[in-house]
């Protein structure tokens, strides 16, 4: 199934998308919501960010390949940050140059899970029933203030630094799918998930083990190779097989 | 004023503290909560974490004489990371050390700032109208974790790792309070918040430059020289003058 978020008449609502339509639900997915008897084509509605989550929970240097592009280790465990919730935006929406501070900022695209019900202390065996699904995400970040500040936070936590989207994708094998990132239509990024350090299942699981994850939290599960800058005009389009495409545009602050 | 959220017959309200007693309100204040006519013994109810925030941001190294208890150089911006909500109890709840991963768990007692308002690029002399007030946080970190992942976010994300309380106190100085902390009744940290490198209304600044603050959300400010390591069974108290009391337990993993 393929769960997204959209405008209805200027009001936020969940929805499944059908044959090109999207059916509103009466609640999220996670909280038993059922389908109205509303529908609306795609292509008129304004699609939103699929998730409104507590805490966005990223997982560091979880690609070989973009480990060795940054000089850094390995690391023996998932490495966590946190981006937070004020930082999303849904396709199409901008992201906004940060230039009263930072001189650098990349994309990352990045295949996010969304948590499906609370989870604390699950095992990799069961994490795969912790999760609704799983989306798109850029994981902005202000390279200059990442190795300055040391801690990501600042650097990865930009209001708009987390677009995501276009809608949550139920029924995939997390670890077989195409990423590719284009940067004005040329391509940047393209690797397979299978090719993460730790798998999904594994870093659910790790994270449960520190935070409790509440229903639509989600853990974006760390870049691969070929990161590069942005500017403003430029669009970013993170793509994976079997989801779809997210869009963005760059803009400066006004 | 001083407000509070307690539990009046299972659920969790908002109040204001006067007189020895809990006047519930009918909303968080800065929803307009209004009193309602019920009246609470403040010594009968139990008495929550005085926040619900989206998200804690807090301040690294902000004391001088504890930056050097770590011989880190100061840091020549505000240092920041987050600690999501997940890890929040309220006062005399239990601190659970998370003896799975780590082996070196400290307090770090700490003034901690409640947004009252939607505050974004707001200047120094605009913080003030920004803050709803103020309240202690015991900003818990595995040690041991924090130097092992360079990011501090597994090591302070850990549910039960941000006690904050007991209640929020709205009419004080910030940078003129008395801060210490106790662990089994002996003062282990003492310091005014006058010795902090970044002031309060400077953070609250720099914090809305990078991301968007919402109300009930959280800065701590971060903790004076004098940190040092906890077990099961002790007793942490945070003790701010103005405020009051935070006092919690630590308990091993059930």
């Amino acid at each position: 199934m393929r769960y997204c978020r959209f405008l209805r008449e200027g009001v936020a609502v969940w929805g499944i998308i059908e044959d090109g339509y999207c059916h509103e639900l009466d609640a999220a997915p996670y909280d038993g919501g059922r389908k109205k008897s509303g529908k609306y084509a795609l292509n008129d509605v304004k699609i939103l960010a699929p998730v409104t989550p507590t805490k966005i929970v990223a997982i560091g240097l979880n690609y070989k390949a973009h480990a060795a592009e940054f000089g850094k280790p390995l690391p023996e465990t998932p490495l966590i940050f946190i981006k937070p919730s004020t930082a999303i935006i849904g396709p199409n929406d901008a992201i906004v140059y940060p230039s009263h501070m930072s001189h650098r900022v990349d994309y990352e695209g990045e295949l996010a899970v969304v948590i499906g019900k609370l989870t604390k202390d699950v095992t990799r065996d069961n994490a795969p029933g912790c999760i609704l699904g799983y989306t798109c995400i850029n994981d902005v970040t202000a390279r200059d203030l990442q190795g300055k500040d040391g801690q990501f936070t600042r650097a990865k936590g930009f209001d708009t630094f987390a677009p995501i989207g276009p809608w949550i994708e139920t029924a995939l094998d997390p670890q077989a799918l195409r990423i590719e990132t284009f940067l004005n239509g040329e391509k940047r990024q393209d690797t397979s998930t299978s090719d993460m350090i730790f798998g999904v299942y594994e870093a659910v699981s790790f994270v449960s083990q520190v935070m409790t994850l509440l229903p639509g939290d989600v853990i974006a599960t760390g870049t691969p190779p070929g990161v590069g800058k942005m500017k403003p005009g430029d669009k970013v389009e993170v793509v994976i097989e079997g989801i779809g495409r997210l869009a963005n545009t760059v803009v400066g602050r006004s």
